[in-house]
């Protein structure tokens, strides 16, 4: 059974200096709920309280209205990473499938787990090989420039925002939205429409936190670097690492932390401007609980 | 042609002192993305680069990989509010409808928008009309409740939280999630199990931004007051209204905006304590643009 936070370790920069920390993350894992034989619902949540999440989600699709409705609530015990709960309701419960406003989407027939999530993905798209490297002076400086032209979270405090830089930071795309997944839609249609794909010199910034979702987005359009303002998830991290792709969180001004592939982050040495790939007391690797 | 922000008359509560403002909110509102006669998707955006999501969209889940994949991308003209765009595809494209990853959910067969949206969540549930009421100040003081029992957050700085309270601003529950839906599914879902639904002398407390789900689903739970950390949408405040839910955004210390129904929140009088129910210039009105 997952854990509402996964350990990793992750490489600190700060301000020019490097160090190897430590870190916690949001558990991100899928999660399928079935009623009456079918899935109605698959969602990336984390793990924890899956049977209030299973009957938090039949109320207020107005399935069910008390707790008479529910008869059981269990893990599926042919998943045995518990990402899969049953909902056994009386029978007087009327189920209308079709007037269910939230998604469906197609159950996988084998276990539902990150893992499974991840090897889905990587049949459809291949992993980043892209040589780009970029200074970690240079990551710093971009969350300022995407802030300078957010235009509406500026009016409304309201918007998620991605953005596109080319691999000398300058900023190529930005656009805004209340979904984060639509903003990073945005940027990649647009780089789609004019026929700059792959995005293999690129990096991708998110203005909250990165999801597995993100990631998988990023790989389509081949981009290597991912960075956020906030916080990654486990799964996000788990994605990144075996996709290839540079995962960065909580990127600021003068810090920010690597949780995977830091070789595309060139650490300026402390006397001089020189840059050299950062160096590791090997791979960034994910801490066993 | 929706704009990305909407334009409110907002009750601003700062240190005690009230006044009427003119606010801005970021725009939410329904897209459906259809691509040979079917609806693939329907996400809630902000309206703006609408043909950038499509593509987007169909770029991530590996339908589409370069800018000759697509023919023309246009809003359809039986949708005047341009929230149905028509993706034509290049023949040879193959689309396998079972392998998309997203959610497709019911397509609304008549005009899809905000307004169909939420009359379609009013036919499942009925308004609000509790006679609940707080005080501004006992408000103000929720998100420090909720700060200091977000234990995941706290290490992970990844989670979203929704959090119960009840009509004196005590702390009943709270859930967290790497899902904003998820968090409030969790709490309404144990508030389900524990037959204490319809919550309609409570507040939903949200960590993050407050969206038009969030609001239909503290709807289906029946709570009269739903605030937010941060920014509201502009539908979860025209979702608000019609439901008779108050919405309060920008929830701190010392401030906060009341977007809907500022009755149930009652303000301190200048001199002394005696609390009184907020009395404005008219009922907040969505300022014409």
């Amino acid at each position: 059974m997952s854990s509402a936070a996964g350990h990793r370790t992750v490489l600190c920069w700060n301000a020019g200096a490097v160090r190897t920390l430590p870190d916690e993350l949001a558990c991100e894992e899928p999660l399928e709920i079935r009623a009456r034989g079918r899935a109605i619902s698959v969602t990336m949540r984390t793990p924890g309280h899956d049977e209030e999440l299973a009957a938090g989600f039949l109320a207020t699709e107005g399935l069910i209205r008390r707790a008479q409705d529910v008869i059981k609530i269990e893990a599926c015990d042919r998943n045995e990473e518990g990402n899969v709960v049953n909902v056994l309701l009386a029978p007087e419960v009327h189920v209308d499938f079709q007037r269910l406003t939230r998604h469906v989407f197609a159950s996988s027939s084998c276990g539902l787990c990150g893992k499974a999530t991840i090897e889905a993905i990587h049949a459809k798209f291949a992993p980043v090989t892209s040589d780009m490297t970029i200074s970690a002076q240079v990551l710093a400086s971009l969350p300022d420039h995407m802030r300078q032209v957010q235009a509406t979270f500026n009016r409304t405090g309201g918007l998620h925002a991605a953005a596109l830089f080319d691999d000398a930071g300058r900023l190529l795309l930005l656009r805004e939205d209340v979904g984060r997944h639509n903003a990073v839609d945005k940027v990649i249609g647009r780089a789609l429409l004019d026929e700059r794909l792959p995005l293999d010199h690129h990096i991708l910034l998110v203005s909250g936190r990165a999801s597995f979702e993100i990631m998988q987005k990023a790989l389509a359009a081949g981009v290597p670097i991912v960075a956020a303002i906030s916080a990654p998830s486990s799964l996000a991290a788990e994605f990144a690492e075996k996709s290839g792709q540079t995962l960065i969180g909580f990127l600021r001004a003068q810090r920010m932390n690597i949780y995977t592939h830091p070789q595309r982050v060139l650490v300026a040495a402390a006397a001089g401007n020189v840059c050299h790939q950062t160096t590791l007391p090997g791979e960034l690797q994910e801490t066993p609980l």
